[in-house]
C-alpha cells in the first residue's frame, strides 16, 4: 500500500490465475489448456506475416482487426452473424472486462452463480459493480428461475467453470428472454468441448438484442499463448464495447495475434477433429475415476470436475503434485474437496490415473 | 446509443488513432512509425517460440513476463534498475490506462499540457479522473513553474506529442522534485530519439518514490505491430500497476511478444543503429524543409512538427495526400496550421519533400 494508489488500486483483490510453472516433464492439468497444437494453417500464417525479416512488425496493426472480425462472423455465418456482430479482444479476459465496465455497471446489482468464474467478482471491484451471487442448486446446476428477477445484468458460463456443468440451449434462452431490460452475458469458453453439436447461444444473438456470447481461441483452438477472445451480440452492443476499447486501447490484438486468429478459424477441419479428439479422451477418463471411486459431474468442458468420497481434495492434490501431476484445488465454500482436471493427452490421462491409483 | 450501455459508455469520448490504410504504395508517414525492421533478433526469437508446429502457443503465456522484465531492467541496469521496477504492458497505452486507474485517480485534478497526446483526456474519461490543461507557451514549451501546484498527479509526453519539443532532464527533475505528494508519469514513447545520449528520466527512478517513466517498443525497436509498452517506478507504483492489471487481464502479453520483447531489448546495437539513422534522416529532413519555407520546431522525436507561413496546413495534407502521401494533421486549437510529419527513411523524406516542391 502507498499514499500514491488510488482507491480502486487499495480496494483491489485481483485474480489469481493457475500457475504457469517453468519446470519441464510436468503433467500440466491445472490451467484447461488444450493438449494438441493448434491449426497448422495458423502456424502458417503466422511464418507468412512474419516474411523475411519481420518487415510489417514495424507498423501498427489494424485497430479493428476486421479480417478477424470476418473471420469469426464467417465461423458462426449460419446463426446469421456479421462482422458488425462480432468485437474481438486481447483474450476473453479483456472481452468480458470491457462488457462489465461498459454494459453491466447499472445501477442494480448483477447476478452470477454462487461458484463460477472467480474473474467475475474482482471485474465487479475493478469497476465498481455491485452483484449477487445466486447459489447453484444441489447439483451445482443454475436454475433460470433464480435469474428471473429484477436485475443491472446477468453472467454466467456454459458450460459452467469450474464445475463444466452445461445449461441447456433452451435454459439460457428462457434467461435471455426473462430479462429483455438487462444484458445476459454468456461466456462460452468451453462451449466447443459440449458435444458433436455445439450448443451455443451464438444462434440466438439474432433474436434478442440484450445477449451478449462470449468465446475465446484459446481452448478448442489451442491459441492461449496468443490472447484472442471474441464477443457476439447485437450492434448496439458490440459499439459499447467498440467504445470501451477505443478509450482504453486502440490495437490491443497485435498483428501475429491478428493473423494466426483469422486462420484458426478458418480451418473448421482441424477445430473439429481437435474438439473431438478432448471429448473422446475426457469420456474416457470419466469411465476410469468412476471406477476409482471419484463422483465426476457430468462435464460438458475440457476439463472434469471431481470428489472422492474418502480422500480429502487438498490431500489428493499434495500428493499428484509431489507426482509432478498439476491439477486445480479451489480453497473455495462448496468446492473444497473437488479437484479440477483439465483433460490432456491419452498419454497423459493415463499417467493421472496411474498416479491416483498408487495414492489410492 | 442503448439502454444497455453503462453511464460509462455513454459518456465516452474514444480516441482516435492515425488511420491505418489498408493500400500499398502509400508514403505513409502519419503514425510515427519507425522506417526501419525490427531487430534480426527479434525475427529469429519468434521463429524459435515458433518451433515446428507452434506447440508452445496451446499453453498461456507467463502471466508476469518475468523473462521481458528481466530485459528490460538490464538494459536499465546503469540506472540501478531492477525487476522490481518494472511492468509490462500490451503497448504502452495499455500502460498508461492502468497508470491512470491505478495512480492518477485521486481527489484533486491532474495536470498535462494543453498540446499533448490526446488519448490523456480520453483515459480520465474512461475512468472518471479530473483534469486541468497547462497551456504550453508561446514556442510549445513546457513551464516548469505551471507544474509547482496542488494536483492529484502529472502526467507529460517526453519528447511531447505532437510538438516533438524535449524537456531536459534537470526540469524533469524540477517538477518531480518538486511534488513529492503526487505521481508524475514521464511519457517517453519518442526519448530514444532524443540524440546521442539519451536523456530518459529512468535515471531519476531510484531516487524518486513519486516518479513513474512509460516506454514503448514501437518506436525506436519498430515494433509497433506487436505491442509492448513498459513502465519504470518504484516498487510501490509498480505494485499499484500489477494490481490493476491483475484485476483486468492476467496475460496481457502474448508469448511471441515476450519472445520478441526480449531479444528487442537485449540487442543494443541494432538499437543503436536504427534509431540513430532515424535522428540524420531528421536532422537532413528538417534543414530542407527550412529551405522550402517551413517553421519546424526542434524536435526529440522521430516525427517533426512544421507550419508553412503562407500555405494552410488543412490544404497541405490534402494535396500530400493525393499525392499517396500521407502525414497527420490535427484540427485542434493552437496547433490547426500545423503538419506532423513521420521520419520515413531517406528515401520516403526525398519523395515528400519532392512533393512539397510541386505542391508549393
Amino acid at each position: 500500500m502507498s499514499k500514491y494508489w488510488s482507491a480502486v488500486a487499495r480496494g483491489l483483490t485481483p485474480y489469481v490465475p493457475g500457475e504457469q510453472p517453468k519446470l519441464d516433464r510436468l503433467v500440466k492439468l491445472n490451467t484447461n489448456e488444450n493438449p494438441y497444437p493448434p491449426s497448422p494453417r495458423a502456424i502458417a500464417a503466422l511464418r507468412d506475416e512474419l516474411g523475411d525479416d519481420g518487415a510489417t512488425l514495424r507498423l501498427y496493426p489494424d485497430p479493428n482487426a476486421d479480417r478477424l472480425k470476418a473471420a469469426v462472423a464467417h465461423h458462426f455465418a449460419d446463426c446469421g452473424l456479421a462482422p458488425a456482430n462480432v468485437f474481438v479482444g486481447n483474450g476473453s479476459d479483456e472481452v468480458l472486462a470491457h462488457a462489465f465496465q461498459g454494459l453491466l455497471k447499472h445501477d442494480r446489482p448483477i447476478l452470477y452463480p454462487d461458484i463460477t468464474y472467480s474473474f467475475y467478482p474482482v471485474y465487479c471491484g475493478l469497476y465498481g459493480v455491485d452483484y449477487e451471487q445466486v447459489a447453484l442448486n444441489a447439483q451445482f446446476e443454475i436454475e433460470v428461475g433464480d435469474y428471473l428477477r429484477p436485475n443491472g445484468g446477468i453472467i454466467f458460463p456454459n458450460p459452467n467453470a469450474p464445475t463444466g456443468r452445461l445449461l441447456p440451449l433452451a435454459a439460457v434462452e428462457r434467461i435471455v428472454a426473462g430479462n429483455p431490460d438487462a444484458v445476459v452475458v454468456v461466456d462460452e469458453a468451453y462451449i466447443d468441448f459440449a458435444g458433436d453439436a455445439i450448443p451455443t447461444a451464438a444462434a440466438l444473438v439474432t433474436k434478442y438484442p440484450n445477449l451478449l456470447v462470449v468465446q475465446t481461441l484459446s481452448k478448442s483452438r489451442a491459441l492461449a499463448g496468443l490472447r484472442i477472445g471474441f464477443a457476439l451480440g447485437d450492434p448496439a452492443l458490440i459499439e459499447a464495447l467498440e467504445r470501451v476499447k477505443n478509450s482504453f486501447n486502440s490495437y490491443p490484438l497485435d498483428r501475429l495475434a491478428i493473423a494466426a486468429g483469422v486462420a484458426a478459424m478458418e480451418d473448421a477441419a482441424h477445430f473439429d477433429t481437435a474438439r473431438k479428439a478432448v471429448i473422446g479422451s475426457r469420456e474416457a477418463l470419466v469411465a476410469e475415476m468412476g471406477k476409482l471411486g471419484f463422483e465426476v459431474l457430468p462435464s460438458a468442458a475440457n476439463f472434469i470436475f471431481a470428489r472422492h468420497p474418502q480422500h480429502d481434495a487438498g490431500t489428493l492434490s499434495a500428493a499428484l503434485r509431489e507426482r509432478s501431476i498439476i491439477v486445480r484445488h479451489f480453497k473455495l465454500p462448496r468446492i473444497d474437496q473437488h479437484l479440477r482436471i483439465t483433460i490432456g493427452t491419452d498419454a497423459q490421462c493415463m499417467s493421472l490415473l496411474a498416479a491416483l491409483r498408487e495414492i489410492l
